[in-house]
Formats: C-alpha cells, sequence, structure tokens
C-alpha cells in the first residue's frame, strides 16, 4: 500500500533498497575477510573468530600470508585473487585502505561490504565528509552495498554468519529466530544482541554506523523481508532523511510485521528564540514521536524497554480482543500489575459468567476468582488448578492477552510451570505474558520463557503493560483510515508561493491567507483615518475592536495599540487618535497604515493554533488551549501536517482542557468539528506552504456553539 | 531526635518494638521448628533443610518422632521438652495448632515466634478476626514477638538463619550485607532476597504478612539495628497505624541510614462524591508519599526500583556533591544517559579546567572531554587513559558521582573493568554507578559490580537517575528545618471543639473560623433588609458584592444567590430584592437569614486551598491554581497538615501555576509570603481541629501585590 506521505511539497525521500539486493551482504553464504593480521585481538582476527560456527565459506585476505593459512581461514593476497565472488566482504582495514578494499571488492563481483574504520564524517573535518561522499560514490556507482562506516558489523544468527568484530559473538542458547536487531550506534546493537545469551531469540543484527550508503530503514526493511523474523527493534539516532521511516512503516505493514523504535537523543537542545509560542511548545522529540506514530512505527521511550517490546510483538499474535486478564498465585504482585494497567487505562473486564463458574469451582475459598485473579500459593501443589484457571481466562472472548505474574525462581518448578503455559496459550492463539518478579534475572524459568514462542517475558510490570499498551494500539492503527490530509483547497501552491522571500506577515495579510486556505476569520476593514474608521464600524456593527495596523509592529498591545469593545462611532474615533498618538509616541520611526476595524469576537473558548517547521519532518501542525494555559500548563497536540479532520479532532479530544469545548460545567457545547475542520485547513495550508512557511500562528482561535474564528495571526515566511 | 508529627490531636502512634527485643527472634542463634512433618516438601522439612548453612543451634519438634532424628536434626516431642530456651520457635502448624504454639513457647522462654499459617484476619470473617486478636494478645501479654501470621519467615543472611519454607534458599554469591529487606507480602520479599543468586549483597530479610504483632516498621526498624546493614528495602501495602513511618523515619535517621520504601496499590478507587474539589484532587496515593516524604523515607514507585535504588543507598557515601558525571566508552550510551538526566533535573555541570586538561590530554581526538565524556572504544586497548579520566572526574569538586553506562558483557574484560574502577570509588568516597546496557542481564561483570560495596548498578538508566536524584534528595532532606508546623494560633483547638457535630459551615461561619485561625478573609456584613444592606455597603464602601444567606443553599450561584460589582445604594437595595425573590422562586422552603455584604475583592490570581483527612494520615492540606485550572489541570501541590511557611512556599513554587504569582507576562508579583502564610495558618487549623473538620475549602484565595484574601469557603464537620 503506497500513500502520501507528510512533507509533500519537497522531493520524495530515496526509496528503501530492495530487501533482494541486501541478502548477499546481511545474509552471506561466503565472508571475506580483508585486512585481517595474525594479531589474536585485532578487529580482523576477532572477526574470524566470530564465524567459528558458520557453514558458510571464509577466506582471509592479506598478502603476507597469501597461500597460508590465517587464524584456520585460507588466505588471498588480494580481494581479486579469491577463488570465487564473495557475498559479504568485511574490510577490517584502516581508514586509508579502505576506498580501494570498496574498488576492489565492486570487481570482484562481491554482494557488498562492510566497513568497521571510523574517522569519517562523524569528525566534522571536512576532508573527512569528502572521504565518506568518495566512499559512498564509489559504493553507489557500482551497486554495491556498504554496511557503515564506523560500524560493528552485521550477524545473521539462522547461520552463525557473525560478522563482527565483538569478541565473544554470543552462544545461542535459543532458536535463531523471532527478533531483529538494527542500530546505529554499534555498541548498543550489540548490547541488545546480548540478549542471545540469555536465551531470547533472534535472528538478525546489524548496525547503520555513519550510514555511508545503508541507514537504518534499509537494513530494518531487510531484516522485515527475512522469514524468521517477526519484529524489529530499531534504535535510531538520526537519519539524513527521516521521512524514510514512512517507508519502513509502508514495508512493515506489508509485511505484516511490527517495528518497535527507540530514538536516542531526545533532550531537548534549550528553548530556542521564536516569533510565537509554537517555536517552544513544538520540540524536536515531539517531531520524532508524531513521525514514528504516523509511520505506525511501535514507540518506545526507554532502552530497556526495546527488546521486550519488541519480544511481545514477535510472540504474539493479532489481539483478539483488548481486555487484559490477570492471573497470578500471588495477591500482592495481582494488585501490581493492576495498577499499572489502570495507570495506563488498559481494560481489565470481570470474567464472564461462565469463566468466573471455572474460577469459583477451582480455586480455594481465599483466593479471587476475578480479574485479578488470586490463585494463591495452593497453585504449587495443584497444577489441575492452575490448567482449569488458565485455559478458562483464555478462552474468554473479552481477554486479548493474559499477564501472568512470577515471583519465585526455583530450579525444580518454575521452567516446567512456564512450559505447562505453552499449550494453553498455543490453544487459543493468544500470548501468555509473564511478568518476572524474581530479583534472579536470568533464574530458572525466565530462559525457559525467553525462548518460548508463546510466552512474552518482561522484567518490569510497568514496562509489560506498557508493551501490551503500544501491541494495541498498533493493531487500531494497523488498518487506518487514509491520512494523507485532506484535499488541499486550490490554489494553495499558488498562495503560498507568492508568499515573500523571508519576512512576516502581519496580523491582516496573514489573516487574508487563512481565509482563503478556507479558515474562518474575523470579519475586518483597514481603515487609514477615525472618520473611515467609524465607518468601517458602523458598516461592521458595533461593538468593535480598533488594532494598529503596521508593518513594523508585531506586538500591537504593548505600544498601546489595540482598543475593544468600542460601542459608537464616537468611541471609535476616539480610540483611533489614541492609538495613532501612541504609536507614534512608542515606535517613532515604524511605518503606521492606519487601523484595523474589526466586530468584537463572540465569547468562546480560546484556542492556539500553530505551525513550526520540523527540520527532519517539515511542518508540524500544533493546537493546544489557549491562553495562559498554552504557556503554563503546554497543553497541546502535535501532529506532521496535514492532518485529517478526523486526526484534527482526536488531537483536540486528547487535550487536558477539551473539556471546555464540551460543556465544561454546564457551558454551551462548542462546534468541535468546525474547530478540527479549521485545524486541518490549518495544516493543508502549511503542508502546501513546505518550506515558504516557517512559522505560522493563530492565537486565538476562539470557539463556541457556533463555530469557530481565527481573531489574530501571524507568519512567519520562509525562503522563496 | 523526636519532633511532632502530624496527626497530633489524635492519640501518638504505638512506639516501634525495641531493636533488642526482636533480636533472638530475627537474628536467632538457635531455632526450633514446630510441627515438621517427615513428609520433605512440607513447609516444616523444607524450612529444616533452608537451615542447612546455619551454625547455630536447630531443634525439631513432632511427637511422633520424638528422640529420634528428623531431616537430620534433633526431634523432641514438645516445645517444653526442648533443652535450651529457644531463640526462635517457628510454628509450621495448621492454624488451628497456633495458638497453642505461642503459649507454649512464651512458657519455655523463647525469644519470639513466626507464624506460617493464613486464613486468619484476611479473610475478612468474624471468627478468624476474634482468632488473630487473640493470638496477639497471647503474644504480647507475655512479651513474645510474633513475625506473621500469614507469612514467609525471616531470614538473617550473616548466619545463614534462613526460617523460610520457600524452596531452594538462595545461595550467596556476594557476602551478606549492604540491603535488608523487609516486605509485608511474602511472596514479593522473597521475589527480592533472589537477588542474593546474583551477587547483590543483602543481610535480612523479614515478611510481616498480617502484621498480627509486629509490622512492616518494626521489622525494618530492627533491620536498621544491624551493624551489617546499609539501607533497607521496604515494601509496604497498608498499616493499622500508618503514623508509624514517623517513627521508622526517626529511627532511620538515628542510624544514619535510609530506608527505601516501594507502596503497593497506588490505584485510585475512584473519585468519591464530596462537597468540594478537594475530594477528588486528593488522593490517597498522594498521601502515602506526602508522608514518605515527611518521614524522610526514599519512595520510589516501581518494584524494579526498590532493590536498585537500596543498593544505591548502602554503597553510597553522603553525596559530596551534586553535580552528576557521565563518563562511558559509548557516545550513544552517554547521550542516552544524559537525556534521562536531564529529564530530571539534574545538574550535570561542565568539568572544571584542571579536570578538562587531563581528559584533553587521555583522549583520543574523536572522544569528548566534556561531560558526557566519551573515552571511545579505544579504552578497551588503553586502561591507563581509563584510570586517569576516572580519576580526574571523581576528583572534580563538582561532582558527587560519576555515572559510567557499561555496554559489553565479555568474559575477559568485563569484570576486570569494574574491578579497577573500585578503587578510584574508594579514593574520592564516590559511588561509580554502573548503567549496564548489555541485555544479557547476569553477564561476567554484572555480578561483580553487584557484589562491589562502591559499585551501584542498574540495569535500567532511567532507575539509576531517578535513583541519584532520590539520594541527592533525600541528603538535602537529611537536616530538615523542624517540620512541625507554625505554633497554632492559641484557641485553634477551642474554635474547633465548638464546631458543630457533622453538618457544614456555610461561607461566613466558614470564614470567621478561618478569620480565627488568622487567614484574611473578606471584609463583609450581614444584612436582614435591603435598607440595612446598603447601609453595611455604605460603610465597606463601594463597590460591594452580596450573596444570599440561607445555611440551607450551599450554591448560591445557581439559585441566583449572588450579585457583584454594586456601585451605589440603589443597586445594592434592587440586588438585595432580586436575591430575595430568586431564592424563594428556587428554593420555597430554605431558610433565608438575608445577605452577606461584602467589599469587591481586588483583581488577582485564584488559587484552590483546601483540607481532607486522609484515613491514614489525617488531614491533607492542599493548594492549588484555582478556577478552571484546578479541575482540568489537577495543578496542586499536597501534604499532611500541619506545614511550615517555608513548606507552604515550597508548595506553592512546585506549581505549573506558579508564574502567575511571580510577575507572570508583566504582571506585578504577588506576594507569596502572604499567600505562604495563609497556607500555614489553615494547615494548623485544620491539623489542630482533627477529625472535628472532615473537609475545607476556600475557594478563590484571591492573591496579589497587597496580600491574599479568602473570598469564599466551606467546612464540613466531622463527629464531635
Amino acid at each position: 500500500m503506497q500513500h502520501q506521505h507528510p512533507g509533500r511539497a519537497t522531493a520524495p525521500p530515496e526509496p528503501l533498497r530492495d530487501p533482494a539486493a541486501l541478502r548477499r551482504v546481511l545474509s552471506p553464504r561466503s565472508v571475506a575477510l580483508v585486512g585481517v593480521s595474525a594479531e589474536p585481538t585485532s578487529f580482523g582476527a576477532r572477526s574470524t573468530t566470530n564465524l567459528r560456527d558458520f557453514a558458510g565459506q571464509v577466506w582471509t585476505v592479506n598478502p603476507k600470508y597469501a597461500g597460508q593459512e590465517l587464524h584456520g581461514r585460507p588466505c588471498f593476497g588480494s580481494i581479486a585473487d579469491l577463488p570465487e565472488a564473495p557475498d559479504c566482504v568485511l574490510l577490517a582495514l584502516p581508514r586509508t585502505g579502505v576506498l580501494a578494499g570498496v574498488r576492489a571488492a565492486a570487481e570482484r563481483g562481491a554482494g557488498g561490504v562492510v566497513v568497521y574504520a571510523s574517522g569519517y564524517g562523524e569528525t566534522g573535518l571536512a576532508d573527512r565528509v569528502a572521504e565518506e561522499d568518495a566512499l559512498r560514490e564509489a559504493a553507489r556507482s557500482s551497486s554495491l552495498p556498504l554496511v557503515g562506516v564506523n560500524c560493528l558489523g552485521v550477524v545473521d544468527h539462522t547461520t552463525r554468519a557473525a560478522v563482527t568484530f565483538m569478541p565473544e559473538y554470543p552462544r545461542l542458547t535459543a532458536p535463531a529466530g523471532g527478533v531483529a536487531v538494527t542500530s546505529q550506534s554499534g555498541a548498543l546493537g550489540y548490547a541488545l544482541m546480548q540478549a542471545a545469551e540469555r536465551g531470547f531469540s533472534l535472528c538478525h543484527m546489524a548496525t547503520a554506523g555513519n550510514a555511508t550508503d545503508l541507514d537504518v530503514c534499509d537494513l530494518a526493511a531487510y531484516q522485515l523481508s527475512m522469514p524468521e523474523c517477526r519484529s524489529v527493534a530499531l534504535a535510531v539516532e538520526g537519519l539524513r532523511d527521516a521521512r524514510r521511516l514512512f517507508l519502513l512503516g509502508d514495508a512493515a505493514r506489508e509485511a505484516g510485521k511490527a517495528v518497535v523504535v527507540l530514538k536516542l537523543g531526545r533532550g531537548e537542545a534549550g528553548a530556542a528564540a521564536a516569533v510565537s509560542h509554537t517555536g517552544s511548545l513544538a520540540g524536536s522529540a515531539a517531531a520524532w514521536s508524531a513521525a514514528f506514530r504516523r509511520a505506525g512505527l511501535a514507540e518506545v521511550e526507554d532502552f530497556d524497554a526495546l527488546l521486550e517490546t519488541a519480544g511481545l510483538f514477535a510472540k504474539a499474535p493479532k489481539p483478539k480482543a483488548r481486555g487484559v486478564a490477570i492471573v497470578t498465585p500471588s495477591g500482592g504482585a495481582g494488585i501490581m500489575a493492576a495498577d499499572h494497567a489502570e495507570a495506563l487505562g488498559l481494560d481489565m473486564p470481570q470474567p464472564a459468567p461462565e469463566t468466573e463458574r471455572v474460577l469459583r469451582g477451582a480455586i480455594p475459598e481465599f483466593g479471587a476468582p476475578r480479574n485479578p485473579c488470586d490463585l494463591t500459593a495452593q497453585v504449587a501443589t495443584n497444577p489441575a488448578m492452575f490448567d482449569a484457571c488458565m485455559d478458562a481466562m483464555l478462552a474468554d472472548p473479552q481477554y486479548g492477552v493474559v499477564v501472568m505474574p512470577v515471583v519465585y525462581s526455583h530450579h525444580a518448578t518454575t521452567a516446567g510451570r512456564m512450559e505447562s503455559m505453552r499449550p494453553h496459550a498455543r490453544k487459543h492463539g493468544k500470548p501468555v505474558c509473564i511478568a518476572w518478579m524474581p530479583e534472579q534475572l536470568e533464574g530458572p524459568g525466565a530462559v525457559a520463557a525467553d525462548s518460548a514462542p508463546e510466552l512474552p517475558l518482561f522484567r518490569s510490570t510497568r514496562r509489560l503493560m506498557n508493551a501490551i499498551r503500544l501491541w494495541l494500539e498498533h493493531d487500531a492503527q494497523q488498518a487506518p483510515a487514509p491520512d494523507a490530509g485532506p484535499a488541499a483547497a486550490s490554489g494553495l501552491e499558488t498562495a503560498a508561493a507568492s508568499l515573500p522571500d523571508g519576512g512576516t506577515l502581519m496580523e491582516a495579510e496573514a489573516k487574508a491567507l487563512f481565509a482563503r486556505a478556507g479558515l474562518p476569520v474575523v470579519e475586518e476593514r483597514r481603515a487609514a483615518t477615525a472618520e473611515a474608521a467609524a465607518e468601517a464600524a458602523a458598516a461592521l456593527g458595533f461593538p468593535v475592536v480598533l488594532k494598529l495596523d503596521s508593518p513594523d509592529i508585531a506586538h500591537k498591545t504593548e505600544v498601546g495599540g489595540v482598543k475593544l469593545n468600542l460601542a459608537d462611532a464616537d468611541a471609535v474615533r476616539g480610540a483611533f487618535d489614541a492609538i495613532a498618538a501612541s504609536a507614534r509616541r512608542h515606535a517613532p520611526g515604524a511605518r503606521v497604515d492606519g487601523v484595523l476595524v474589526q466586530r468584537m469576537a463572540r465569547k468562546g473558548v480560546e484556542l492556539i493554533l500553530g505551525c513550526k517547521r520540523d527540520p527532519q519532518f517539515g511542518p508540524m501542525v500544533l493546537v493546544g488551549t489557549g491562553g495562559v494555559m498554552a504557556e503554563l500548563f503546554r497543553d497541546v497536540a502535535l501532529d506532521l501536517a496535514p492532518v485529517t479532520p478526523e486526526r484534527a479532532e482526536a488531537m483536540l479530544r486528547g487535550l487536558k482542557g477539551f473539556p471546555l469545548l464540551d460543556g465544561f460545567r454546564g457551558a454551551e457545547k462548542a462546534d468541535v468539528r468546525a474547530v478540527a475542520a479549521a485545524v486541518a485547513a490549518f495544516s493543508a495550508l502549511v503542508a502546501a506552504a513546505g518550506e515558504r512557511i516557517a512559522e505560522a500562528e493563530i492565537n486565538p482561535l476562539i470557539a463556541g456553539p457556533w463555530g469557530c474564528l481565527a481573531v489574530d495571526g501571524l507568519v512567519r515566511c520562509g525562503p522563496a
């Protein structure tokens, strides 16, 4: 399914690399290690050692040992001398030798190269950036996929092809499969891969490093194409073109697999000076989150949640229902799990009557045949009770998942208990999620669950419930209404194209632009004289507002440039003179074109509507509770522009201040649909404008039962 | 140090049990196991097995095997027959045999009893509650400390006295010491104790079960008295008298050790109907948190943070500075750690010039001689660089702690790396906290750090930074200004004693009470006729407000009972008649005493000030941003009453809406001290009133540069 992605005004992102074209380098059947020395702790030697369990062909390349064996592998004098075209060429060379290595690999018909060397663009030095550009050019011009530079390698667990210099390639205590790991940071990718040592099923790991050629999106998309892969755990720091995330999202949807993503470096770099409030309210971490949501990637906020959550997605079929059941031998652990579920708003329905009958018949009187279901410690001596209750809860159609807090890790029993859950989970096609409480983190039973394909295991109940929430949300999101935004009002691009090159549109011009985009704006007239103002007021109807009209003054109120609630012509004339005098006094050099005459806006709820360009994702639309609350409580919702009216309404409903629109304290309800339509129209405008609008704001947008109205606005233009 | 604790109006809590009197039962030198059967999986048999490494005397008691050996221990026919008075008598008996066992143990001069049996008060059945009461009475009347009922036992790791029925008493891979665990839930206590299997240093575990006699506070206080104990990890569900937490806090302060506490069952039981807003804004979880803070206990919100955080407190000396330094071989991990620290508001100063000089000299050009300090992967081949940088950062007086993210777990190197950090930490008397990133959770190196007394280890960077925040806060809190609240205005108790038995004080009476407590209240007069109202208005000064004065009508506005901004005597007369007519129409049966005449309050910021009695902790004081914001954003601060003016000011400064008082958007600053004084006075009143005030509210309290003023109020009285 291809659909329109945000940022459409600029060139589309580069398509993801065809997974078939990456198979040789990422899942090689032969590996040539270039630059291997005899020194056993060198990167090349360690890489050779890590291939000890790999069944494919392994060659080393080093002119000093040509014709001999090196670390037990046949050694050749050059890449050209290799007996076959290698699938994967590992360049364990210093930086200065890499470019020649890439060319030689291309020449020999390799399937791709992996480059460890660092000291390229990440140094920030111009000549090193140029070196990296040259590498990219060399690789791309010969259609040779390049992993790295500055990476830690690639591991295909399914074939034990461990192309990495890290010592001690993990022993696999579980079958290869399940989760694939893609990480920009090599160190963090490897830290994740060490889960293989504790029985966690992994199938592949790829590290992107500088992403000179392949970025994390290409690597993850390849992993999605692997039949063994059931989900991808992705750790990303940044992307040259972050819109490729949408392509990755498409690939995940097509594969019917989930990508769980962690954004590193979420810290805000301090509020930059901005003309509007929007600047300080829209952080770049929020933009990434909006992009992940839009792309259909499941975001976690903590490193320690990444692999566990990906494990749930790998092990759990599509949810059959939204209810969460908790079954436990420990009342205390059950309460704790219920607390976390409640805090996240998860649904914990009580068992259906027929389920409850089974529980009641099986559980001792001091247990709880409810949800959470306390089996009591008696379960230890009565496995039949356990089986009956687990089966009944899984059979209850209200529940999509059963959560089982486990409080002991014992050699004698715990692994067996884990095994006994698997057939129940399989039978009902629902996951049984284990909340592992023992502080013996890899104790008996943990390994059994970690490697069981039906039992997602979490060492934190909070993380478990969070992952279930993501799993349910992700499912709801997978059949989305096409979210490409409303059809742009005709001529939006034209309007945007006529924006000035830089500079700021003051109130009247800004509102004229918003009106062209289909937003309701307050009716107003310009008046250059007091008499003209009085006439305009009469035509509009009293009471009116007068506002200073000057291209040089953005903050009218501060120079006495706004007079409210003028009831008759005399008041208007007086106000005109006062504004003119005040402007002369406060801003002597400013051009003054006269005043804007507006009808007093009707009473209503103040909202703020804004747009800011994110450097990665382009225009973002922001809507929030207005006035004091915007600033103090940052009660805002944010998404990539454009948004549909449906999404805009969801943003409004997510505000803490939404009750103000919804009949708060007996007030009449505002026309939420009209507000949502305005938000959508605004978002369509800024999306169509692309870089021509750097920032825009409507403050306030007043909403009431009668609709909504943009009362003041500002547009800061980008370069033409 | 003894100081005044909240809730002083009622009887003081029962003092904590003298630790010396608990030594025999909690750290026994001899154990008698009563009710042991030959069946090896029985609780008694398993308990006997768990004492295999205990050097003290162990006897079993069972008339069937008297004179023989049972599970390798000499068996006696009855407690009376034991050759010596046992320190600890374990009653592994069914419920029905327990009372006799307690009496026999007392008779034989035992140091205390441990009771596994359940089915007492926790069933909710009256006869079972009575049985438990009888047990308590039997134990207390003979000064025999009783652990349980419904508990999982007691373990003193220092002597291997494992008085517990759990199978597989943990192997200790680390020296006994460090953290003691007290848990109400036996299962969770045991789950925590299983950390001993991964090298975590523990010294003691006690489970309270029903706390028939000893509660978690008694048990934790005993642990604090153990020389091996450096901190206590406490998991509490509830307490019969929660004010004993303050006594535990005193004991911790006296011992110079920390108690880290987790409250289970934080979920809110749905908002109960309440006359005021306060009811729905003050949750009971918030009351527990306020109590922990007041008691000086360090609260964690998650089970998985409890032991790790207690580990930091056990291993870390008192902080020498508040700065956090991050040192890592992985740039990505450093960014992640900095993100978490920033999100929690931790201080991360840059290294001092002399520190930076050392870093610059040691770290390669592509590293970062800053904070976070990126040593680069080169550290693997250059341990001297590591030592130089670690020493320099620890020596920098700005830093109180160094955080070291560890990204690999390798047999060859990681444990050695951990060992190499210990002398640095020791030399500078500062902890080096390990952020353990590898998903091999108990991999090489993790055990080394877990058991090293200088290296607190966390398997989550978020939890690590949270724990550091707690550690720094806890230190700042340990030398508190005595926080017993202001001296009660004379006669507060008298005023409270004269409150009606139940029922509600309407505006005028409520404000009179507040005025007596020293709060500034709006000046007002009662008037029974239109003419009297006009005279009162003239005396007060125009403009004025008229409010219906009726003991039967709480919500005056809804019956047209409030008229604002009356500018002259005629307006007052007209308003009086309108109010009277409206009241007759809307509430025909209500008594109407006339009106209250008030001067219009000056403009200012609206706050809400409230009190609600918590069932556990007594009166709580709440202050928040008023009006719409109180309801929509729940912008409130809460503490136990009474509070000092200093604490009240801290509560105000913690509000998101505080800028409104602090010169927001160029407004004049409000008199924050006056507001704080009013909050403190209000809190002194409700504390003095004890149960006589069930709920009280001032809404609004208007604050401005001129001070503050209570404009409306309500008091719901408790039983006399």
